[in-house]
């Protein structure tokens, strides 16, 4: 293991968390809130400082990173982020418990948007605008933002922390120039969420929770201001926030391709087309399913399509209680919260490309059964797959079931959710959904289950938000190994 | 495709279910049953015959079955014999709907054991007796039997059906010698069978139904005779039965091996150990969560062993109702419905050894990671797996989730029951076990689904039971490109 590299760039990371934990500041100015909020966060913003110098300490510069050592890293800064993220809850008394705050923190760094908190609107703006922007910060990747805006990273080495944190298979070819690359992304990340700030406002949505939904929605997240969720949102309001959802959940390196190349290109890759496929089929079929229980069909409509959207995307964002559903929208809910989005967008789940090179290699080995050949290669945009990428998409879909089961076992020790609760509430936490069935539906938090139970849900909201392996690692021993 | 193998094949194994179809005569005889269970047991009899003599027209002798071949032979056969299955129940006005007929015959062939009749109790003896023998003939397979005791199959070719039958990974060593080895393996299925019955005879069970639960149980198929399942057996037979269940999970070969080598090299076998390591651990798990619900120790003991052994070697016998069990045994119960018992054995599920398969692969991918080198190959009973096996293993195990869930999805449609009665119908059918939670619990049958959602369940338990390929293949159009 490199230990000096993990310092670095954990050293690095919390200057950076430092930074940013002076943001709410400014909201906590500007609505004269209590003077313990502006404690929280500058106690902690000091707590990243103190410890970011003490971790450099006797460490040299030259960072050279390999793909284990980005493995580790990307898992090490998370975690370390996430519990020293959860201070400014506990501090200032939003959410005293420390577990309670670290799942939150968890939950909002990993977009999943699940909550321990029943009565949200009763917490000060300061707070609530730090829950969106621990979102929009984990939306895109904590250490993408580093690589994208910090001077002096070796961009040889950096590759293996992009590869560990982004989301999807493989990252694709935008990534020969790594700080230009992240750079470009995040500033098609700020202009998205900006735009949509900007439509919400002339919806007449105030200006504070525009901004807050926006950050949550780009990030796909799905933390609400509101303690009915989005229930209460104009209709034009909930069409912007449901395209919005859609387009975060489409790989960001598309948007880039749209304006060097044309729309033509956007619209041929393979994984668009699935993704926009499953999005429509999803929403006739619940519409149709659900259309007895609304007033007309624009409602039947514009309901499914939020819902689609928010779920898909792994947003988990609400007008209505799905969770009452009839269970055929109930199953497309689920199998959407597996699949989620593109890769390389911000959402969470095995990823939609994921799904069609296992759908294609499924459907090639019958092909060569009845042809009694040896096994071809299968495409994607018309380029041939790697057989390693199909083998590690392979064990990635049998691991995340795997895990998924696991803590649905852990949390099922606590003995008092139902089966379709605890189930859900660890598919919604691996995909970074937010929202299941049962005692953890759209209009419940997750206030049901013990301590340990939030511990480990937290864990696995991490997992999924990393694609297993970073975290994964950090449990094995050999990890540990000096070299 | 190679129509004239197919035809002489299809038309030899007419001609075994006319001749299995005589055997419940001799229960009508012995109860003295009404005239139209003759009929119905004969006439299907003779339209087996009579099917086989026109198959059988213009085909030449010469049988050469490729893989191909021995796939699409082996799914038509089983869709075949069920639908000539169903007749006796339909004539005999036991099951008087068709595809109410044919959902018991499947679930009979494929050792699922789900049932539509709610007064089993009501059956004529012969009607109970042909139930139960479907189970037995299909457990250890239909071809099996054939390759058996059909002289003059040429041994080269007929590995391709049995391939095609047999569950688990791979047809293990004993193949060599395929009479032999397929009589070998049906003369233990008899003698375990028959070993069940004879101390079920002695723990004082009536003739009849010690015969009836044992062609049930070695088949892992699940047909109860009583109207409570097995509720109401003594304390003997439960153990006994419990017994012969985990029994019939384990590799046929094994036992094999049992009898020509060692004991020890009976309990060296990897996937063996694996199987009952579950089995222990599911059975402490559920003993202590339904511990204060049961009268002593024993008890809890006793019914979380029945149980267990019902469930993971997909038997499906119910001695209580598991429907109503804390969440955390219903989990375990549907992981074990998953999960399923050894390879070879008559068994539904993923199988263990896929399972250990998949583990130790994504495994081996962390550490790889960890390592920075090239994969390793991975070894099973200390010999190393082709990599082909473990790309098939995986893909079998994502295609039978995704067939899982297109069938959850298209059962969903009634719109009839909720969520979990369908995930786990739809299970309980891929798996061969027969009950599942909800309204298709061990107390209940599958009468509250819709015709079109029985003929789906019942096309899935054929899916199942053949290990999804050979009825797959057959709705592929390539497949029947004639060559």
């Amino acid at each position: 293991m490199n230990y000096n590299s993990i310092r670095r760039t954990i050293s690095r990371i919390l200057l950076m968390q430092a930074i940013m934990l002076l943001l709410p500041l400014i909201v906590c100015i500007i609505y004269k809130e209590n003077f313990i909020n502006y404690i929280a966060f500058v106690a902690t913003s000091s707590f990243c400082i103190g410890l970011s110098f003490l971790l450099k300490i006797k460490t040299n510069s030259s960072i050279k990173i390999g793909p284990k050592d980005g493995l580790v890293i990307v898992g090490l800064c998370w975690l370390i982020i996430c519990l020293i993220g959860a201070l400014p809850y506990v501090i200032s008394s939003s959410i005293p418990n420390y577990i309670d705050a670290f799942f939150e923190t968890c939950s909002g760094y990993s977009t999943t948007g699940s909550s321990v908190v029943k009565n949200v609107e009763g917490l000060d703006h300061s707070i609530l605008f730090y829950r969106s922007l621990t979102q929009w910060i984990g939306g895109m990747g904590v250490l993408v933002f580093m690589l994208a805006f910090d001077i002096g990273q070796n961009e040889d080495t950096s590759i293996h922390l992009l590869r560990a944190e982004s989301t999807g298979p493989s990252v694709g070819k935008l990534s020969s120039k790594m700080k230009f690359t992240t750079r470009t992304l995040y500033y098609l990340y700020i202009g998205l969420t900006s735009l949509e700030i900007i439509l919400l406002i002339i919806g007449k949505n105030p200006l504070f929770d525009s901004i807050c939904i926006s950050l949550s929605t780009t990030a796909t997240g799905g933390f609400s201001i509101y303690n009915a969720g989005l229930a209460n949102i104009s209709v034009y309001s909930q069409y912007i926030i449901s395209i919005f959802m859609l387009l975060a959940g489409i790989n960001f390196s598309l948007y880039y391709y749209l304006f060097i190349k044309s729309i033509k290109v956007f619209f041929k890759d393979e994984e668009l087309r699935v993704y926009l496929g499953i999005v429509l089929l999803a929403v006739i079929g619940i519409s149709i399913n659900i259309y007895n229980r609304c007033s007309n069909f624009e409602e039947a409509f514009r309901t499914s399509l939020f819902q689609v959207a928010s779920i898909i995307t792994t947003t988990g964002f609400a007008t209505v209680d799905f969770a009452y559903w009839p269970s055929l929208s109930q199953l497309i809910i689920i199998i959407l919260m597996f699949i989620g989005s593109c890769a390389g967008s911000t959402s969470g789940g095995v990823k939609v490309s994921r799904m069609i090179i296992i759908n294609k290699s499924n459907f090639r080995r019958i092909d060569t059964k009845l042809n009694n050949d040896r096994i071809k290669s299968i495409q994607i945009n018309h380029q041939s797959l790697d057989s390693d990428i199909i083998h590690e998409t392979k064990s990635f879909f049998s691991t995340y079931i795997l895990i998924l089961f696991i803590f649905t076992l852990l949390i099922s020790l606590d003995g008092t959710n139902d089966l379709i609760t605890n189930f859900t509430a660890s598919l919604s936490s691996i995909s970074n959904v937010g929202p299941g069935f049962g005692n953890v539906g759209p209009c419940s938090t997750y206030v049901s289950y013990s301590y340990i139970s939030k511990f480990f849900l937290s864990i696995e909201m991490l997992i999924g938000r990393l694609e297993l392996y970073p975290i994964l690692v950090l449990f094995f021993p050999r990890t540990w190994q000096r070299y």
